[in-house]
């Protein structure tokens, strides 16, 4: 039977990418000196560069942007570039929805929508925007690899030398994951950079993955997005935080963990100092940490509680406390910080005891989403890390103290703590019957309901009423209970019985302040090691340097 | 109360690291010319830059081995380096164990110990090996960013240039994460280059992130891990593969997949250009894979059912096919292959609709492990792989028809398939009561019984007697009835009630040959696209070379 076989693909020609890229630069080459393009030529390269139909990635997570480029994309002609398939960790600026509207692409694979979300539901509802799936960071990357390999990828360094070498400083972020996918499969890598250079501080990037290099019209945009001003951080979230400290903390023996972003986990990063401290914890808890530069960390890291700290990206303002404490964050040889984004959910994932978020609607089952109606803000990192990950074998002390009792096959699990306020800043219940994602699965015909962290792998969640220690309930109907007992005066809440309330808290099940040795009377602003932005600077010994929307002091 | 805390880390120095490694530098700074060392002076060397107690990362997977590196570590002075803090992923060389013995190193945090599993075992027993633990490749990538941020890291690479920037070649596998890890936390970056060259083919590492390169006295070890030579295939795994075609591929729509190593997996790769292509599959079923460039997937990739592969790592004797199919393979524009076990592995865990393994035990309840007694071999990536990641939020068509019906916020799961014989080749059962690996836990003193892969990850096992669904189980009873029902003549199989089994095929939870459309008279050795090394080349057209232990024809 051999030969049928062996004749069968004499035909096929096996570089057709390799070819498709040759002649697309071929076809720019007259603006091309190098690997470099003339700003003024950027709209030209890209029309150029991007047949219809094609994949692109576009550089744009939660933090780091790259504008030049996605404002040149919203520029070429319809009639050239069309119906693009965009990959995008972030949709944050208008322009990003405005090539959807403009007819320059069709279909959009993303993972975050903050700043848009409310834009995205309107265009899917339209039929302007198709959305091929929503992602956690870590699966979005993941795709580039297998079934969402790039044709051109849009990417922004901080500095690029003559050979095309990238720097991409404090916010590599995902600039290298993105690029490798391309490199490496006769994509076509197009960089914008902030500014060229006779000499890098270091190589993040080198000029071989690299095809073309645009001088942008201004440096990226990068937004602070994980500066808190403490001075905004409320007595109620002081009580949580000091729960979260002795109920949680110090409980499970943590040693490795990440914050989301809020006021929640800012006021536990600016009690390690004060109450922290006075409990004995200092030495004892979380050394080692997988989240950005947040400034409020700065007092926590001047009183020696953190040994590491491994980021996704940069802040803005906390550059030279950075350079100064290599000990403590990762830092190249050139003395800059490298982040990772990729690295850093990996590490998120894999690595860490605990993950600690906040969400915006908490069903009376435990689950929760940040979609709420009308506004289709997708997942970033959280699913990522606020999972439990299967594949885990390490154990580590918090990790195992979750292990089920009476399972000899049973393993530790990973902890996962949501910390809300049973009322929202909006003065609606957080605790609610159903979530407001279940109708917007809906509307937006999604496969599933774009739910943020699921019940069965949320293990504890704290408000400002106790902690459920959703972990040790063995039904349903027990977590149930649980979660309305913590659920204050929110309709869920209202359920809960107290004769249920009472085993459950002689269970351990259920603690209140009191059961922590919690003193409600202690939660007050002066038990912060740092009470505003100045204070920060203070303990960053003039270190750390806030955006000027962060400086009311001078 | 400010002023107290801001003073109280005036005194601490916030770059031991740093400081620690530009001691050790200069402490053999006459041994260094630019990044180089020479050979003979490579023992000297290491003596000088890994200090007592050290967290020191051998590159060692289970393919490609830095050899010349292990061979030094193991000739150090044990009275200079000492207590070391062993980071590996894969345990497979006798020197790795030898410093144990020697003193050299005291501490282990590994992956995979396959070739050196026995030796494993007793040295845990005689208290010569201290196992911190035992982990999946990706959550030990994972804690080097977290809390195994290792001092030295001791690399292997295929060409250097002179500025000391790395060509790894289709090797790069692991070697970046770990560089990075060290790099950018003032670790120590020692490479072992095979050749010193003035131009590269490409960089792989910048110069930036590397210290010390010594050329090595012979080329690293690299072994053919995933080369399956067609002979070797039974007609019994033929009918399993034509099984698993019919009842898994097919019946899920199965567009994304990694395979194991092994002959089960094999005889699905070679039946996909005959029996698949019979069956009208070819270009409905598995365009995109994750796995390395397995020999057997040539006759699949040249009758035109793959669209791309992306690797973990190379394959010795693949590499002029591999550079001929840059459509196919992520492959550079200098025309050689890039793989990346992190980011392969984060694809593997994340974007793949299905992982297919096989094992040497799986118990009553549907647990299975490649421990077994006196042999601790370690993880490697199977648990990442076939583990269902609660993180994920993208549906594909495979993954969401293995969704719950009666569950409204439910989703999809990836499929997690076991593919074994009921007997091993050894002749003992593979369907067991109870696990070895029970037993290994107590001797090695691991906190969790080493389960290569759980019941409830697990949506799938193929044997020579039919498939069980798993995932269509609703109880635990259920679930081993539908593994009794498959694991023929074991004890567990045994127990099979005929009534049970006849309501389970009926049920759809079991399914025998004939339920699939699979006639077993057809599983003969004539349905493999080739039958023999020799077939694979002349399928590669000669561009496939096998290393000469699988030359048998000339």
């Amino acid at each position: 039977m051999g030969k049928r076989y062996f004749l069968m693909s004499e035909e096929r020609d096996w570089t057709t990418h390799r070819e498709a890229k040759a002649n697309k630069l071929s076809a720019i080459s007259n603006l091309i000196d190098g690997k470099f393009a003339r700003t003024t030529d950027a709209k030209t390269v890209l029309e150029g560069l991007i047949a219809p139909g094609d994949k692109v990635v576009l550089e744009g997570d939660n933090q780091k942007q790259a504008t030049f480029l996605s404002k040149m994309l919203a520029s070429v002609d319809p009639a050239k570039v069309h119906y693009l398939h965009m990959i995008m960790s972030s949709i944050s600026r208008p322009e990003h929805l405005d090539i959807f509207e403009d007819g320059i692409a069709s279909k959009m694979d993303f993972s975050f929508a903050g700043p848009q979300s409310t834009r995205v539901s309107q265009m899917i509802a339209d039929g302007t925007l198709q959305v091929g799936d929503i992602h956690t960071y870590l699966e979005l990357y993941a795709r580039l690899y297998v079934d969402l390999i790039p044709n051109v990828v849009l990417v922004a360094a901080d500095k690029v030398d003559h050979e095309g070498n990238l720097y991409t400083g404090y916010n590599t972020e995902e600039t290298p994951v993105i690029v490798e996918s391309a490199a490496f499969h006769d994509g076509i890598v197009i960089v914008q950079a902030n500014e060229v250079v006779d000499k890098l501080p270091r190589v993040d990037i080198p000029a071989d993955w690299v095809d073309v290099i645009i001088p942008a019209d201004e440096p990226y945009q990068l937004e602070p997005l994980f500066t808190r001003d403490p001075q905004n951080i409320t007595e109620l979230q002081i009580l949580m935080a000091m729960m979260a400290i002795r109920g949680i903390y110090e409980k499970h023996n943590v040693q490795s963990v990440n914050h989301g972003v809020g006021f929640n986990t800012a006021a536990i990063e600016l009690l390690l100092p004060t109450y922290g401290e006075r409990l004995g914890l200092k030495g004892k808890i979380v050394p080692n940490w997988e989240v950005n530069p947040t400034p409020t960390l700065i007092p926590a890291i001047e009183s020696g509680w953190i040994q590491s700290i491994h980021s996704f990206g940069g802040e803005v303002g906390m550059e030279k406390y950075i350079a100064a404490r290599p000990d403590v964050f990762f830092v190249g040889k050139d003395g800059t910080m490298r982040s990772n984004r990729a690295f850093g959910q990996m590490a998120g994932q894999y690595a860490l005891d605990m993950f600690v978020g906040s969400t915006l609607q908490i069903d009376q089952y435990g689950n929760s989403s940040t979609v709420t109606k009308g506004r289709l803000s997708g997942f970033g990192g959280a699913p990522n890390m606020g999972s439990n990950p299967t594949g885990r074998r390490h154990s580590t002390p918090a990790w195992q103290s979750l292990r089920p009792d009476n399972d000899p096959l049973g393993k530790g699990q990973k902890l996962v703590v949501q910390m809300v306020e049973t009322f929202g800043s909006n003065k609606r219940p957080v605790f609610v019957d159903s979530l407001d994602a279940v109708e917007v699965r809906k509307e937006a015909k999604l496969q599933n309901v774009p739910i943020m962290i699921y019940s069965e792998d949320t293990t504890h969640i704290v408000t400002e009423e106790g902690i459920a220690y959703l972990y040790k309930t063995d039904s349903m109907a027990e977590r149930q209970a649980a979660i309305e007992a913590i659920a204050g005066v929110t309709p869920v809440g209202l359920r809960s019985d107290p004769a249920v309330v009472k085993d459950l808290r002689a269970r351990g099940i259920v603690a209140f302040p009191e059961d922590l040795g919690v003193n409600r009377n202690e939660a007050t602003r002066s038990l912060l090691a740092a009470r505003n932005m100045e204070d920060l600077v203070k303990w960053s010994k003039g270190l750390y340097n806030p955006p000027d929307k962060f400086r009311s002091w001078s």
